[in-house]
């Protein structure tokens, strides 16, 4: 079995970790490009990729968001494309959407502030079911952040395209229903992969339908947001807070404006990474699938985007 | 029945909660001061209240730390002295330690500082294994914390002075089990009540226990805490941040240093804020029940403190 790796970061990392559980592959990594491969595993993947390797039977993107890979010229139109299904992302999704959750409810931007002024400022306790967290979203990520804002007692409702039952959150489903749903939470948590149908869904218009003082998190992809309708909200006051993990360009670049936007709480694209011991398995094991003629899950829809 | 009320704040709103649950009692609001009570129930009792008023069954501390209660002058020997248990306070407290463990985890402070510098810095993901949290108190708030914590997946301890059994923690009992237990976590978080037993308990010996790096967070007692070693700690990097949320004297004096140390971040005493009706519904019922001659919990050890 030829396997291509062209992982874009730690790619002796990811070598070693297919070494060890694709015993009898050989590996070869990009740069090095074999004229065809059985399987290719890739993270960014280069724009020649395509155009100096033939990929026979499957291509593994080595992480959730699957938009750069099809974007990459040359993709071939009929060799499965698979995704990273949760490899211990989930965990870090939930994590990371209950520290934002948590900041907005108790408070934590006003207790920076007034630390920073020398003011003792208690502010009541608000109430909880006051507090809805909104989901967009309700994959692997979404169900993951769901449970474990249940468990902190937050009341929950889930927006997708689709209908997806999410346990404890009130299901939206469909374009029509984004008004709705986004005028009941106080935060907005961004869980969608980049696709035609999300790309700018989040504009001053569907921003305008958060309640006054509500929060955005972003942890899916940084175009679902116009960043200029978001500052502009932020400026306003409409929205109170926004915490940002993923950007249009990124690294961001030094001049963009939410480096230094008080309202803004940025993280670098780390809210959930790639672990890579668990995505090599996750991997390995749909390897071993395919060759035994097993159907798998996490096949990419091309046209969906996901 | 008579009742007398003496709370800090929010007496009009107390006096209604008690009223719509104490139907048949005489309310007096403090600074009225009948000559004598059935029932005392105080939140920062006046230093002449028990010169001047005669309680006769009971007092209830409106509030879990009864420090400052034990500590006024002429408290009568032989009534019960009953504090709140839980009351809502236990589900903030595990709000408060989960926020304040997943700004360590996830390194809020590294990403706040990058963010104003305009630095584009991911971290490598940390083992959550090697992120042992450990709880100072084991009773209904440690409890409620371990199992918020539980969920978000830490390995837990939890310390005090009697051995109690917490479901996913484990048990370190006494003070000869204080070193091994702190050596052990990279997050201490202080929850017990302050006593003869724990004041100045984490002086400059008993942080230097604390693995180079570990945080604490105090939600406790202000006392339980040596400021002056506390700042020691975090100037020489040894602890990297502190979580307060009680002090000495509060509010705190504006010339305090924690005020404005980059490696403090406080909230003025609202880690669990005693809630009204919760209160009064518990309240009430353990008067019905001590009217009835039946036993009741939460009742203070005088000698201990708590």
């Amino acid at each position: 079995m030829k396997v291509l790796l062209a992982a874009a970061a730690d790619a002796d990392r990811w070598r070693e970790a297919f070494a060890a559980r694709l015993p009898g592959a050989t590996i070869a990594v990009w740069p090095d490009a074999p004229p065809e491969a059985d399987y290719a595993l890739v993270w960014r993947a280069p724009a020649d990729l395509f155009a100096r390797v033939r990929v026979r039977r499957a291509i593994f993107n080595l992480g959730a968001g699957v938009d750069a890979l099809l974007a990459v010229p040359g993709l071939p139109a009929g060799v499965p494309v698979l995704r990273l299904e949760d490899a211990g992302m989930a965990e870090q999704m939930a994590e990371y959407a209950a520290l934002a959750v948590l900041r907005a409810f108790r408070d934590a931007e006003h207790y920076a502030r007034e630390q920073r002024a020398g003011r003792w400022t208690p502010l009541p306790r608000r109430d909880k079911r006051d507090f809805r967290v909104g989901l967009l979203g309700a994959g692997v990520l979404g169900r993951a952040v769901a449970r474990t804002l249940t468990v902190l007692g937050f009341p929950l409702a889930a927006w997708s395209r689709t209908p997806h039952a999410i346990a404890g959150a009130a299901v939206y489903a469909g374009i029509e229903s984004l008004r709705p749903f986004l005028a009941s939470v106080r935060v907005a948590v961004a869980l969608l992969p980049s696709t035609p149908a999300t790309r700018g869904l989040l504009d001053a218009e569907r921003l305008s339908w958060l309640p006054e003082g509500a929060h955005l998190v972003n942890a899916g992809r940084g175009d679902l947001v116009v960043d200029a309708d978001l500052v502009a909200a932020l400026d306003s006051g409409r929205i109170a807070s926004a915490t940002l993990d993923v950007y249009r360009a990124e690294p961001l670049p030094p001049e963009h404006p939410v480096w230094h936007h008080p309202g803004i709480v940025m993280t670098p694209h780390v809210s959930a990474l790639t672990r890579i011991a668990e995505s090599a398995d996750q991997v390995a094991a749909k390897i071993a699938a395919i060759e035994r003629g097993e159907p798998v899950s996490g096949v990419v829809d091309r046209a969906r985007g996901y």
